[in-house]
């Protein structure tokens, strides 16, 4: 332990609670060797109400998950919420196929963003970091066919502007500028910093 | 298959021919539901005699894989090569501990560029098609214990430039401007946009 002392790191981190019901977020954190325990929380995803900026949107939902969290699992508890925005509109997860098909028409050939915030919350001390990143997502000019094609597989249906950036939609997306993890639901060096600002090294051994 | 004519679309693709020995390449084209069958070459991946500009020396790497692939498996062939650069030196695969802990040291807290360059060949009719795809990659400043607990992950020992932007290796990365999919080592939209081209429509069913 002294190495990581005197490299200003910290702890180790081995497990997390996880305030979110996304496989995504799940995946990424297991991809940094976290064990990771999906907490429950009372937190209602309808956004019938959603309204304001996408930044201040996204960390009110990502705050109300973490604050609603049931007390269970590892102390270090995260919680996260992304939305889409296009013109000032905002995109949450699709109601169904209809929406889904419209959303991707309106990205289609254009450029939006994606808010992704985060809050990450040790149980131990009290302590709390929190935050927003924004990613700039540029669309290829999608086809009838590809649209149809790409909402009959069910992948848009739980996802914020109804597409992921993994998998067959990565075919959607020309470039980003910004985080890519941002895009996938969790960024993942500001959650990393975050942990270090509250005592914990992802790469401690 | 009147509707995937009349969208101007293509035939389906159900499997290709990949002549990479990458994991990361076969994970994406498998993602996109394709079957991936990897192919031998006689391509020797030392870069020993690597010289000239990152863009054409991905290229050049990328045509001789192709070129040296043995004709078995599915008739559309894929190959790719990828070389990171940084003021003016091109960074191929690391030679050992050492080598990744020195490249990585002089990624951290810069910017560098990655470029992949990508040959998509139709045995069946002989037309091809390639291209470079080039991202910019902002690397956060890297503490040695984080550089010394990633190199000893094994991560770096097979990657351009000592790094896979996935997994762990995500937290080292800040922001990217461009596309993701070309870090990981094959540019998605690109290859489609290339199999469209040679009449096939990976949105097709």
């Amino acid at each position: 332990m002294s190495e990581t002392s005197r490299s200003g790191a910290g702890r180790r981190l081995e497990a997390v609670s996880l305030a979110s019901q996304s496989p995504r977020r799940k995946e990424l954190l297991r991809a940094l060797a976290l064990r990771v325990v999906v907490i429950p929380s009372d937190f209602d995803e309808d956004r019938a109400e959603a309204a304001g900026e996408p930044e201040q949107l996204a960390l009110t939902f990502a705050c109300a998950k973490a604050r609603m969290a049931k007390a269970t699992g590892p102390a270090v508890v995260i919680a996260a919420d992304t939305v889409v925005a296009l013109d000032g509109q905002i995109f949450g997860k699709p109601k169904g196929t209809a929406d889904a098909h419209a959303m991707l028409r309106a990205l289609s050939g254009r450029e939006h963003t994606v808010y992704t915030a985060f809050v990450v919350c040790d149980r131990g001390t009290g302590e709390e970091r929190s935050g927003v990143e924004s990613t700039r997502v540029q669309f290829s000019a999608l086809s009838d066919t590809a649209i149809t094609a790409y909402v009959a597989s069910g992948d848009p249906l739980d996802k914020a502007g109804a597409y992921g950036i993994q998998g067959r939609g990565g075919l959607l997306v020309t470039s980003i500028v910004g985080d890519f993890y941002t895009v996938m639901g969790l960024p993942l060096a500001r959650v990393g910093g975050a942990l270090a600002e509250l005592g914990y090294d992802l790469w401690a051994s």
